[in-house]
Parts: structure tokens; C-alpha cells; sequence
């Protein structure tokens, strides 16, 4: 196989035809295969049925002395707050456990600055002239939505190999209009890179012109492994706390990907302070969260290791899946010099780059051919993509059969696009 | 017993005295006793251990061809919006189905109109001068702590027999600045009165000025008859319709007190263009709710007769706890002549009006004496009762004896303040 880019125009015509031929043959198939969003499959589901398992016994329903099924503990079972807290590797205290959804807890902490403002806000943010909000991308589009739905003027902080650009985001942070900073730190959506320690230690001793700058660090990933063993991460809350911004963080977690996915237990962790402010206001709004599924999760996962024990079995799931992907598009685009990819060992996608120009073309073939994706552009605030070139693959639901099947369309849709874009 | 205006005052000193040896004799008992939330008690929430035998069988796992364990169905599982909606009256469509709080959903909708507005609003209410809010006192304070929490104006409307006062509803939607109002319709939290049709039918038919004017219609106690059969009531959303307002009305609903107290699922109910307004919101904050509470609960409750059959346990439970609070106020302070008290024959409170003056100093003697009530004024709008007189009982929570023993206290202190008002 020759790269793309050193063929000949009359070479470029006659893979072009060829690649058509293989396109309208797989379209021929019908298929109707789902590459879109970061959901479990089937078989990751099934690990979990002991959780259904649990409260069968009158003592399972008291935790600390608390009747998980009445109304109270707004923040959380203390139980539940000791087990994010192990993983998360801050202080049960600072932890507040929630809902079946993570999301939900950074939108509303997003809101809560809207409408009534955060700790250290001089008004509601809705008071203000302009906010404006540091968007490291390729990112999460779930992310970016949130902060577009408010309004907000989002920011383009490029990627490294390392994390976001803290260039970058330290001169950006001079902007007193800038509240705050969108970041998956380990393994992250879409590029599935884990922080390193430079840009971690540079994010806690940020010194932002807003007082009520806020760093979102959805740590959706933390223990989300699918190649190797467990990887260590510092704890953010102490970090910030040691640069004399102890109010500066919130994190977030879930188990929606390691027990089930839209009706796990989810949590946000940040300073005391900071905890005692949002109870406050969150206490206008729910007498408490689902208490008796926090107790579920506390049986069932019991703690760090044991959870640890249960991401092992979801890798043993995923690393076939990822390897799918990558051993295609190492196999049949790599040669071809049109598209470069990061090789995640844990979280829930590979970030392809293709040509620029290209990934909408791309999606649109691959859609033609009955493999749906994240849309193109969808890893950039306002979906907007301005190298047209980011593909966000999510293998995680398919089969491997399946999987295998989609990929090779998404290949060849690469080549055509490439062709297309190169000239034939 | 002669009726306490009409003791001469040696009487009257001779009662305080008597009374003062009661209340010290009881203060002296030590006790710990709570009456201030809706709260059921421990032997209703073993009504619904069953709910925990659900979802032992894969098969339980998938409805309607759903698997309730994976992302997806943002508005909520088809099978438990039937369920709300023949309880509710309404048509499935018209459901949103949440997650363990109604709370939350109704907090939600008024702070999508402050941050984003409703369906037909003409800006966020963020946007707006005043926004001013109906609340018909004495209310749930709850739901007047959330206008508050957003600076909303609150306008206090005159409860009556009958449900609100009408011709002042009527005349304060004239205003543009009014933006809503909340409802109890069935049982109305404190009074326990069940709206007359009349009050139904006018309610639906409002005029406001304001175009994105909503009814909070909370209906909370739709089903939880706790004395005699269960009474119909109308689907306020077909009402609406007939009236030419679809939009004007979202109705909520709850299992919090039919299952498990913020563990159970929730509702809101609306027109279908509403619906589809708020799911566009809503999406940007969630992926889906806990759709494996959903299914437990329609495994459980099955539909509208068998979740009534449950009801008549809860009313079984419930009965003898109302009974024991309405006889003691009957044997011991109706010949008083010092307080008034409505008859309820559902929800989960007794409202009790007082002595002018005297509510505040009532509740502070029971705090003295070791029971726990709702805070004076609570149930009117900024925690304000401009007559100090209401005082809500909620009688759930402790065992009957217990519960005798705190109505006695109340009683004592009822006399005590009485006495000291009328001059001792």
C-alpha cells in the first residue's frame, strides 16, 4: 500500500474506484451498526446483576444507623461518601453524593453560579455583562452543550499530549470574564489522555482573575482501565488546597460505568466550604437523593479494591473492542499516511484525526453505509470542528463482530474521503 | 371545661397554673418526639419491602423491548408513563417520567424559566424586572422556599374551603409581572382540602396576562386517602385543553409516599408541545434517569388498582395516627375555644390555626418540652404568618404512642400560650 498523498493522479482514480466498489458492496449489507456515544454493551451490563441482589435483608436497609429509605442526608450516605472518597483519594467530608448522574451535578453546579451565583461569586453570573469558559478540545460534547445552553462564551484550549495547554489556559485565566474550565483528567473524552503531573500541578495553582473561577474536573474515567493495570492519580482537592486555592475544584464521578449506566450513583467532591455552600442551595430543590441505591452501591462495590476487581472484568469486555479498532485502522489506514490516533489504555474512545477537511465527509459515507457516530465537529464548542478533521469512535457497544464490521466501513469511508479531498 | 374568653381572670390564673404543673410534669418526662415533616414511619416503609424482590430475573431487565439497565429514554420508560398517566388521568404521552423527586422537577421547571424561559416566554424570567408568584397560604413550604430562592415577588392568595380564593387569583394573573402560582389540588398540604370542581374548573380557565403564567399543580396526595374510599379527582390537563390553555398547567406526582421516601420515582405531566420544550432542555443536563427505579416500581405497583390496594395499607397505618391527633384536639381544646383545626381525610398533615399571636410562643414551648414541629410561619410565604396563628401537625412519623404523648404536649402548650395571650 502506497500513502495517499505520493499517488499519482491516475493512481488516485483507480484506488478511488476500487474503494467505491468496496463502499457500495458493504453498503449492499444493510447494516445498521451504532458507533455514537460512549454506552456499554450488553455484556458489561450483565456484570452487574448481583447488584440487584443486595437489600434483600431488613439490615441491609440501615447504614450507620440510618434508614436508607426514608427522606434525610441530603449530601449523601456516609457510606457512600467513604467509598468515592477512597477512590477519589480525598476526605469523605468533602464529598456529596447525588443522583443516578454526574452530568446532572455539573450542570447544576453550572446553574447554581447562574442563577444564585457560587462561593466566591460577587453576583449570579446571569448578572453579568459576558461569561466566558475554557473549552480543552478535542472534548466532551455533553461538556460544551451545558455551557453553550447558558450562554457562555466558549473558548478553544488545544489538546497536547499532556493535557490541555496550560499556556494556554494561565494567560486565558487573566480574563476576568473567564468563570471556568471544562477538563476530563485521566483518560480523556474523546482523546482518552491522562494529565500528566506538570499540567495537574499547573491547573491547581491556576490564579484566575475571577473569583469564582471554577475548574469542572470530571474524573468520569478514574478507574476506567482497558489495557494494563491501574494507573495512580493525584488527588486535585489537596493539590489546589497546597496552592492556596483550596475553593478552586470540583470534582465529579460516577458509577454509571462500573455498575449501570444511567442508574448508578454519582458524586461531586470539593472543598468544605464549598460543600456548605451548594448543600445550601441544593436543599431548596430535593429533600435528598436516592438513598436506598446509594446503599446498593455501597454493598455491592464495598470498596476500592473490590470495585477495582469489577473494572478488571469490564477491561476483559473493552480491550477486545478497542483492539478491533485499532488493529484495523492500524492495518489498513496507517499505510496510507491520512489519519493519525491516540492509543487510549482506559476510558471510552479513540480519537481519530483525519485528513482536514475530511470528517464530515467521512460521517456522512459512514451514515450512507448504515454506521452511525458522534457527529463530526461534535468534540469542539459549538460543534464546530475548524480543521473539519476530528472523529470520535466509541466502541464500546457494539459486538466485536459488529464492531469489527462497522470499522471496516468507517475505513473505507476514511479512504474516499481522503481520495476525494486529495483530487480524482 | 369552660371555654378560656370566658374565664373570669382568677379563672384564668388558676387554669395557668394547673396547666404550668401539667406542661412541667411533662418537660420533666425528657422526651424526644417529632411531628414536623411529612414523614412516613417505619411500618410504612415495610409496606414496600417487595419492591427490592424486583428485577431478580433477566427478563425483568428489558420493557418494551427497552433494557432498563443502559442510557436512553430521556422522558422516561413507556411503561412507567402508563402507569402515572392512569393514575393521573392524563394520557402517556403527556408524561415525563424523573427520577426519586418531584421536588426536583418542579424546581427544575422554574429554573429552566429563569435561565432559559418556558414555551411562551418572551425571555428567561432572568431577564425580566420582578417576576411575582401566587401562593396560596397556608402552603407547603417547600415550594414557597424555592420563589424565594430565586427573588421571585410572592403574593400571598387566601386559602378557602374550597381551595383558593378564586376572585383573588383571578384578579392577580391581571398582572404580567405574575408568572405562576402553586397548587395542592388534592389535600392540599396543610389544610387537607380537596379543591372544590368549581375552583378546578376556574383555575383551568385562567386568563393570565403573563403568556408563560404556569400552574404548578402539585399533586401529591392524588391517591393517599388515609380515611374512607378513594376520591376521584379531574386531569386538570384536559381541563386546561378545554379551555383553551394546553400549555398552562404541568401537574406533579410521586411514589415518595406510596414506595420509599426519596427513593421512589417521579412525574411531570403536560401538554406534549410542553413536554417537547422541556425535554430539549432537559437533555443538555441529563442523559436519562434511573430507568431500573422505573421498572422496579411498574413491577411493584403494576397499575392504578393495585397501587390503590397499597394505599389502603399506608391508610391503615395512617388512620389511627390522624385519629389520635384530631381526638385529643377534640377532647382537649375544642371546649377551649382556642384554636380551630380542619378535618382531613387524606395527605399527610393537620393544620391547626391558633390563637392570633400565638403560634410562634406555642412551638417554642413544645421545642422546650422535647417535640419537634414545623417552624411557625413556614406555611406562608417567606416564612411569614401575618396572623401567628397556623401550626401544622404531621403526624406520620412517630408511633402512636409517641405521637400521643407529643399532641399532648402540643395540647398543654396550646393552653399555656392561650392563657398568656388572653392575660394571666
Amino acid at each position: 500500500m502506497t500513502a495517499y498523498p505520493k499517488l499519482t493522479p491516475q493512481e488516485r482514480a483507480e484506488e478511488y474506484a476500487k474503494v467505491q466498489r468496496e463502499y457500495q458492496s458493504l453498503k449492499d449489507q444493510d447494516l445498521q451498526l451504532n458507533m455514537a456515544r460512549g454506552k456499554p454493551g450488553k455484556d458489561q451490563l450483565d456484570l452487574s446483576s448481583g447488584i440487584f441482589q443486595q437489600m434483600l435483608r431488613p439490615e441491609d436497609y440501615l447504614s450507620d444507623g440510618i434508614d436508607v429509605r426514608n427522606y434525610g442526608e441530603m449530601s449523601g450516605l456516609p457510606a457512600a461518601k467513604r467509598l468515592f472518597a477512597e477512590i477519589l483519594g480525598c476526605k469523605p467530608q468533602q464529598v456529596f453524593v447525588g443522583g443516578s448522574a454526574s452530568l446532572q451535578l455539573m450542570y447544576d453546579t453550572i446553574a447554581k453560579g447562574y442563577t444564585h451565583g457560587l462561593l466566591h461569586s460577587p453576583r449570579p453570573w446571569c448578572r453579568e455583562e459576558t461569561i466566558k469558559w475554557l473549552c480543552p478540545a478535542p472534548g466532551y460534547d455533553r461538556h460544551f452543550q451545558i455551557t453553550e445552553s447558558f450562554g457562555f462564551e466558549m473558548i478553544t484550549i488545544p489538546m497536547t499530549e499532556s493535557g490541555p495547554d496550560m499556556d494556554a489556559v494561565e494567560q486565558a485565566v487573566q480574563d476576568p470574564a473567564v468563570k471556568g474550565i471544562w477538563c476530563v483528567p485521566k483518560y480523556s473524552n474523546p482523546d482518552g489522555i491522562i494529565y500528566s503531573d506538570e499540567t495537574v500541578r499547573r491547573m491547581a495553582a491556576l490564579k484566575p482573575a475571577a473569583p469564582d473561577f471554577v475548574i469542572m474536573w470530571d474524573n468520569a474515567y478514574c478507574i476506567h482501565e482497558f489495557e494494563g493495570e491501574y494507573v495512580e492519580f493525584p488527588d486535585i482537592l489537596s493539590l489546589c488546597e497546597a496552592a492556596g486555592n483550596p475553593d478552586l475544584v470540583f470534582e465529579f464521578a460516577s458509577t454509571s460505568k462500573v455498575t449501570l449506566p444511567g442508574a448508578g450513583i454519582s458524586c461531586f467532591a470539593c472543598s468544605e466550604a464549598n460543600l456548605r455552600h451548594m448543600e445550601k442551595l441544593l436543599s431548596v430543590q430535593i429533600i435528598s437523593f436516592d438513598k436506598v441505591n446509594q446503599q446498593r452501591h455501597v454493598l455491592y462495590l464495598r470498596d476500592k479494591a473490590h470495585t477495582l476487581a469489577l473494572m478488571k472484568r469490564h477491561a476483559a469486555i473493552l480491550g477486545p473492542k478497542f483492539r478491533a479498532v485499532l488493529d484495523a485502522l492500524d492495518r489498513e489506514i496507517a499505510p496510507l499516511e491520512i489519519a493519525s490516533w491516540q492509543r487510549p489504555k482506559g476510558g471510552y474512545f479513540v480519537s481519530l484525526n483525519a485528513m482536514p477537511g475530511t470528517a464530515k465527509r467521512t460521517l456522512a459515507l459512514c451514515r450512507e453505509a448504515g454506521v452511525t457516530m458522534t457527529g463530526a465537529g461534535a468534540t469542539f464548542p459549538y460543534g464546530r470542528d475548524p480543521q473539519d478533521s476530528n472523529i470520535r469512535i466509541a466502541p464500546s457497544l457494539p459486538p466485536v463482530e459488529e464492531l469489527k464490521q462497522a470499522i471496516e466501513i468507517l475505513c473505507v469511508c476514511l479512504k474516499l474521503s481522503a481520495l476525494e479531498e486529495l483530487g480524482v
